[in-house]
C-alpha cells in the first residue's frame, strides 16, 4: 500500500479538497506511476456534478494521466522504472473476451473498469489522476513517445483517443470530406488528426471566433453554425461528421449535411435525449453513431501517430487549487483548449 | 396519349373515386404497361392522408405495379409486347450522376421522380399504379420472373426491395444475428430474405400472435416486445435490426439489443420525431441508420432472388371498391400481409 495525496469531491458539486487515499500494494503485473500531469476532461465535470447517473463519492476524477514509472511488480515485462507513461480512461478488463482479444477493451463483455467512479474487479472504488500516485495493471499502461512533453501528452489519453479512434474507424482519409463539430478540447485535436490522415477538414463551430486557430490546426474550411446559411451551403456535403459537443444539437440539421452513406458520430454525450426524424436517415441512407474512446493498442498507436505528425493539444497548465475555477471556465467554454493540472502543486 | 381508368383521391382522407387520367404518348424509350395488379403500401396511406408533407391532389397512389407490356417506344431494346414487368417507387432519374451510374437511382442528385405525388421532369404530376395503364421509361421497368405470379410479385416492387436492400447493404448473412421488428407487409418479407441470405433471424413483434407464421417464413426465434423480459434477454444480441414499423418506438430500448458495431436500420418513417440518448450509441459504438427502397439494378436482383428462393408475400386480393376499407384495415394491422388490388375490377 502507498498513500497518495489527491484532489477529491465529497458530494455532487462540492468544491475540491486535498485529501489522501491508499493505492494498493503492487501485484505482480502492476505498475506504480508517479503522476506528473492530469488533464481535465468534460466527463470529470459531468461525474463530479452527478450528471451521469450515480457517482461514487468521495470522487477523485482524472483519466488523462501522464507520469513516470516509480516501481514495477515482479511480472512486469514491458516497462521499467523511469519510463514515461500514460493511463487513459480504463484500468482493467477481463483480457479474455472477444473484444479484449481484439484490443478493444472498452467493449469488454465482463465490463471494462473505468479509471475513476467505478468498482475495480476486487470491489474497491477506482480513483483517477487528480492524484500523486496511481497503481495500474501493466496491460493498461501506454508509453509516451520522447518527443511529447508529459503535460502536452496527458490530454491525448482521453481527448486524443476519443477523436482519433472514430476518425480511423470511419475511414477519414484522402478523398473524404470530414466535418468536426465544436472546437474545444476534443475538436481542436480532431482537426489535427483528420488533417494528418489526409481528409478535407471543415470546422463547424458556433461562431467565427476560433477560425484563425482552426485553420492553423489544419482545417481547410470553417463555418459558423449560428448562421442558417451554413446549413444550406453545406447540404449533402460530408462523408463523416464528428460531433465533439456534449450539448443537445439539432440532429436533423447536422444529418442534412451528410452525403449518401455518410455518418454523424457522437463522442460527446448530452444528459438529455436528442431527437431526430427517421426521414433524415432514410432519404440518403445516412448513419448516426457513437464512439467510445478506444482500445489500449489504438491508444498507443494514437500517441505514436501524434508524435510522428507533431500533433499536440494546446493546453493551459493550472495548479491544484485552480481546479474548481477551471471547471467553471470549461462550462463557459473559456479554455483554449485543455486544462492540465500540474500534480507537483498537489 | 391514352386514357386510363384510375382510383384517385381529391383531398386528404377523401374516399377513392373512379376517374380517368391521360397517360403521355410514348416517347422513344417509353413502355406502356397494362397494369394487372397494384399493391397497397403504407406510404400510399400516409400520402393520401396528407401526413408526409404536401400531397399533390388529385392523387393516384400505387408503387407496387405488376403488369404486361402493351406497347413499346421506337428505341426500347430490353422489353417487348407481352413481357411480364414491374414498376416500383420511381419512374425517372437523371441517369448521369454518380448515384445513377452506380445503379442507386433513389439517391439521384437531380432528384429521382417518384411514381406518384411528384412532378416529372416535364413538370407533369406523376400518377401511380391504382390505374389500368402507366407509361414508364424503359430504364425504370423490371422483369418479373416467370415463376412469380403477377399478383404475388407486385408487393415486391416496394416492400420487397425496401427490405432486401438494407439486408444486403448491412451484410445480413451466415454468422449474423438479424432481428426484424414488425411482422407486417415489410416484416414478413424481411424474415424470408434474411433467412434465405443465411442469417439467424429473430422476429420482434408486439404480441405472440404471429409466431407460428413467422417460424414458417423462416424465423429462428420470435419474441413479444410487449414483454419487458424480451429486452433483458436479448441485450447486446444483434448485428442488425431492421425496423419495419412506421410508428414511434423506444429507440434506446431497441439500440440496447445491438452488439458492438451493430446497426438499427429504419425503413418505416413515423411522422413524429424519435428520441434517443447519445449514450445508447456511444457505449457499444452502435449505429442508427435509414434505408430508402433500392436501385433498379438491385430491384431486378431482388426479383430474381425471390424467384430462386421461392420468396413471396402472402397477399389478400381485393377489388377496386374495397380500397378505402383496406386502408382502414392496414391502419388496424388487420392484414396478412399485403393487400393487392385486382386492376381488372377498376
Amino acid at each position: 500500500m502507498c498513500k497518495s495525496h489527491v484532489l477529491s469531491v465529497s458530494s455532487a458539486k462540492a468544491p475540491f479538497e486535498k485529501t489522501t487515499i491508499e493505492r494498493r500494494a503492487l501485484r505482480p503485473d502492476d505498475i506504480l506511476i508517479d503522476i506528473k500531469f492530469s488533464g481535465i476532461c468534460h466527463s470529470d465535470i459531468h461525474t463530479a456534478f452527478g450528471e451521469w447517473g450515480e457517482t461514487i463519492f468521495p470522487l477523485v476524477p482524472g483519466h488523462e494521466i501522464a507520469g513516470v514509472v516509480e516501481a514495477v511488480g515482479s511480472a512486469v515485462t514491458q516497462f521499467a522504472v523511469g519510463d514515461r507513461v500514460g493511463v487513459g480512461c480504463f484500468v482493467d478488463s477481463c483480457g479474455e473476451c472477444e473484444y479484449c482479444l481484439k484490443g478493444e477493451e472498452q467493449f469488454c463483455t465482463k465490463g471494462v473498469v473505468s479509471t475513476y467512479n467505478a468498482l475495480d474487479y476486487d470491489g474497491q472504488p477506482t480513483h483517477g489522476g487528480y492524484s500523486q500516485k496511481i497503481v495500474v495493471t501493466e496491460r493498461f499502461v501506454v508509453r509516451i513517445p520522447d518527443s511529447l512533453e508529459l503535460d502536452v501528452a496527458s490530454p491525448l489519453l482521453c481527448a486524443g483517443i476519443t477523436t482519433y479512434s472514430p476518425l480511423k474507424h470511419w475511414n477519414a482519409g484522402p478523398g473524404k470530406k470530414v466535418a468536426i463539430v465544436g472546437m474545444g478540447g476534443l475538436g481542436h485535436l480532431a482537426v489535427q488528426y483528420a488533417h494528418a490522415l489526409g481528409a478535407e477538414v471543415t470546422v463547424l463551430s458556433q461562431s467565427l471566433s476560433k477560425k484563425e486557430e482552426a485553420l492553423a490546426f489544419g482545417a481547410d474550411h470553417y463555418y459558423a453554425t449560428s448562421d442558417p446559411a451554413t446549413f444550406k451551403e453545406l447540404a449533402n456535403r460530408f462523408d463523416l461528421i464528428l460531433n465533439t459537443v456534449s450539448a443537445n444539437l439539432n440532429v436533423d440539421a447536422y444529418l442534412s449535411l451528410l452525403r449518401v452513406d455518410g455518418t454523424l458520430v457522437n463522442v460527446g454525450a448530452p444528459s438529455e435525449a436528442d431527437t431526430y426524424h427517421a426521414f433524415s436517415l432514410i432519404m440518403q441512407r445516412r448513419n448516426l453513431a457513437g464512439s467510445l474512446v478506444g482500445g489500449i493498442r489504438q491508444t498507443q498507436e494514437m500517441l505514436d501517430f501524434s508524435a510522428e505528425h507533431g500533433i499536440k493539444p494546446q493546453i493551459e497548465r493550472i495548479s491544484a487549487d485552480q481546479v474548481d475555477e477551471a471547471y467553471q471556465r470549461v462550462l463557459r467554454s473559456d479554455v483554449r483548449y485543455r486544462f492540465v493540472i500540474d500534480i507537483s502543486t498537489l
